[in-house]
C-alpha cells in the first residue's frame, strides 16, 4: 500500500471525519497551526453579527441582565466536561498572561510561610515573565527547573509549582497525576497551563486533585484569535482565592457600586473587569462544535494523525531530527528540526501548507482531529520532503 | 414656544443630526444609556462577520503578522485624538481594571521614596478596588479623599493620586489642568480615569502634561459591550514603565521567545497577553463614526443636550433633585435623585426610555451627542413626570 492509500484509508474509517464540514477551511490549504489558532466553526461569523444586531443593537443595556453578565460562568461551564472539572470551577475572563498573574499570586497567598515557586524550565515565555512578576511583589524567588526534575525540586520551600501540561516547542505531555502528586507531598499547589492540552487530550483536573489551571480557547478550542482564556481554582480553594486583579467584575453585588471589595461567591471571584462580551459569545458559539465530540475518539485520533506522520517522516525523510516523543507521551503537534526553519516554514507556507516555526530551528505542525486529514499530513510531509 | 417646538427647532439645527443614522437605534426606543453602553454603528456586524470570514478563516495564522499583531497600537493610535495625545501614547489592551493595575503600579515605582496613594473618594468602585490591590502588594497606603481636597492633600508622602475626570454619579467634571498641576507640585504623578469623558469632551491630556490614563471604550465610543480598553502613558515616562503584567505581548520580541522579558519600545509595553482581536477589530470599526467628528460640536451638542433636559425638568418637575452640575463643569449626563430610583428606572424602561440607575437614588441619564435627539430628551423627562 502507498502512503497515499494509506491516508485514503484512515480518513475513509476517521469516526470524526464529518466534523470537518463544520468549519470553514480554505479546501487549497493544509492546515497545521489550530494548536496556535484553531480554525473558525462555520456558524460563528453570523452567530456574532447576530449578536452584534439583536443583542447590542436590538436590547442595548438590557443584555446585560439578559445573559451577558453571567456569560463568563456560563462558558466556562462549557469549558469544565473539557477539563475534567465538576461545575462551579470554571471561568472565562482575561487572556491566559493575566490569569496565570492572578493564580500564582492567589496561589502563594494561600499557602504562607514558603519563599520559592518552581517554574516549568521549558516553559512557554509568558508564563515565566509572569511568575517573575510575581516573584517581585510577593517576594518569592522564582526558580527553573526541567519538568523530569520537578518532583524531587520541590520542597518546604515551595508555595507552588507552575507547569505547562504540554510542552509548546517538543510536544511532549506531562504526567499530571504524577507531578501534582508529587508537588502535594511537599505541601505545595500545582497551576497547570493547559493552553496546549484542552481540546486535545481529554484533561482530569479533579481526578488529579489539581489546584489551579489556566488555559487558552483559541487554540484546539478554536474560540476566534486572542478569545479569552479560562481559569480553574479546585473547590477547596475557592474560599481562600485571594488575588490581586480583584476588579468589579469579581465583587459579590457588582451593581451595588460598594466603595470596599468582598469578593463573590465560587470561581466568580477570579474575575476582574468588565466581560469582552463579543470576543466571549463568539468562543461560546465556536463550543458548539464539541457537543457531540467523544474526547477518547477525538484523543485517539490525534494520536494516530501524529503517528502517521511520523510513518510519512519514516518514509520520506528517514533520520528527520523529531523531538516529539514517539511514544503517545505527547500533545496534537508533531515538531520537526531542521536548520533554517524559518526559512522551511515560509516555503511550505506558500505551497500551502501551514504550520509555524519556533526559535531557534523548530517546525511545528499542529494536529486538530476534528478538521486534519491524513491526507494533508501526507502533503506535509512531502511538502518537507521537497525542500530538504 | 411649546417644550415640543423647542426639542423640534433643536433637532432641526443640530450639526450632528445625521449622525444617528450611521447608527443601528430601534426607533421605538430613547437611549440614554450610551454613558455605558454605546449603540452599535450600523456597519460593526457586518465588518465583524468579514473579519471572521476572511481575516481568521481564510488568511488564518498568516492574519497574526497581517496587522492582528500591532493592532493594539494601531486602533490606540486613533483614539490618541480623542484625548489630546500626540502619536505613540495610546495602546488598546485588557480591561479598565487590569489597565488601572498596570498604570497604578508602574506610576508608584517610577517614583519611589513615597508611601502612599491619593484615590478619588467618590470613585467609580474598581479603581478603589484596585488601588487596594496595589497598595496590599507595593506597601503604599491607600488614602480616599473628596476631588476638591486632592489638591491641599497631596504631599512629599504621595506617590500617585487616581482620579475620575467625569464622576459616574453625578456627572460632575473634574479640572484637570488644575488637578494635574497641583499633583506635580507636590512631586507626584496623576492617573486620570477617561472612562465617562473620552468621547464626551475633546480630554486634552498632553496639553495638561498628564502622566498616565486609563479609559473605556464600550461607553461613548461605542467599540461593543465590554470592548478593551485603552492605556496612555506620556512619552516621558515610557522609558521607566515597569508595570507587572509584562506578559509576551508587551515583550521587545514576543516571536523571539525569549525567557526573559526585556520591555517592548514605547507604549507597546503596557501590553499583556495576546490581544482579544475580535472585539479589538470591533472596536476599530465602531470608531469610523469619529472621522469626520469635530469635538467642539460634539462638546456643545453634549452640553445643549444637558442644558435642554435641565430646562425641560424646570418646566415639568420643578424642583427634581439634581446632582449634576448645572453649570457646564459636567460630562454628557444628567442625573436625577429620586427616593425608588430602581423602581422609577425600571417603570421607564417599559415606556421605552432606557437610562440606568445607581444606588442608592440615582437615575442616570447618558446624553450622547451622535444619536441622542432633543426630542428624546423631552420624552425622557415627560415619562419621568408621569411617574412622579
Amino acid at each position: 500500500m502507498t502512503l497515499a492509500e494509506e491516508a485514503a484509508a484512515l480518513d475513509a474509517a476517521d469516526p470524526l471525519a464529518a466534523k470537518r464540514a463544520e468549519f470553514d477551511l480554505d479546501p487549497a490549504v493544509a492546515y497545521f497551526d489550530g494548536n496556535s489558532l484553531g480554525a473558525p466553526p462555520r456558524h460563528v461569523a453570523q452567530r456574532l453579527a447576530d449578536v452584534v444586531r439583536e443583542q447590542w443593537g436590538g436590547r442595548l443595556i438590557r443584555s446585560w441582565t439578559d445573559g451577558w453578565w453571567d456569560a463568563p460562568e456560563r462558558v466556562g461551564e462549557r469549558i469544565a466536561p473539557l477539563v475534567g472539572a465538576a461545575p462551579g470551577q470554571v471561568v472565562v475572563a482575561d487572556s491566559t498572561s493575566v490569569d496565570l498573574f492572578k493564580v500564582l499570586v492567589a496561589a502563594v497567598r494561600a499557602n504562607p510561610g514558603r519563599g520559592e515557586i518552581l517554574l516549568d524550565a521549558a516553559t512557554f515565555p509568558t508564563d515565566g515573565y509572569v511568575a517573575t512578576q510575581v516573584g517581585r511583589l510577593t517576594g518569592h524567588a522564582v526558580r527553573r527547573v526541567p519538568v523530569a526534575e520537578l518532583p524531587a525540586a520541590c520542597g518546604e520551600e515551595t508555595a507552588a509549582v507552575l507547569v505547562n501540561h504540554v510542552d509548546y516547542v517538543s510536544g511532549r505531555l506531562h504526567d499530571m497525576g504524577a507531578i501534582t502528586a508529587a508537588v502535594h507531598a511537599a505541601g505545595a499547589a500545582v497551576v497547570w497551563d493547559l493552553c496546549h492540552s484542552v481540546g486535545a487530550i481529554a484533561v482530569r483536573l479533579d481526578e488529579h486533585e489539581v489546584d489551579y489551571a489556566v488555559g487558552c480557547t483559541y487554540k484546539f478550542l478554536n474560540g476566534g484569535p486572542g478569545a479569552p482564556a479560562f481559569v480553574y481554582v479546585a473547590s477547596r480553594w475557592q474560599e481562600s482565592f485571594d488575588q490581586p486583579l480583584a476588579g468589579w467584575a469579581g465583587h459579590a453585588d457588582p451593581f451595588a457600586m460598594e466603595a470596599g471589595y468582598r469578593a463573590g461567591a465560587g470561581i466568580s471571584r477570579a474575575r476582574a473587569g468588565t466581560p469582552d462580551i463579543l470576543s466571549l459569545l463568539a468562543l461560546d458559539a465556536a463550543l458548539d462544535v464539541w457537543d457531540d465530540v467523544d474526547l477518547a475518539v477525538l484523543r485517539a485520533k490525534g494520536l494516530a494523525l501524529g503517528d502517521f506522520f511520523l510513518h510519512c517522516l519514516d518514509e520520506l525523510l528517514p533520520g528527520a531530527d523529531v523531538p516529539t516523543p514517539r511514544d503517545h507521551a505527547r500533545g496534537h503537534q508533531i515538531s520537526v528540526r531542521v536548520p533554517d526553519a524559518q526559512r522551511t516554514m515560509a516555503a511550505l507556507h506558500e505551497r500551502g501548507v501551514l504550520g509555524d516555526f519556533r526559535p531557534p530551528d523548530v517546525l511545528r505542525f499542529g494536529l486538530a482531529p476534528l478538521y486534519t486529514r491524513y491526507a494533508e499530513v501526507l502533503r506535509a510531509v512531502t511538502a518537507l520532503r521537497e525542500l530538504s
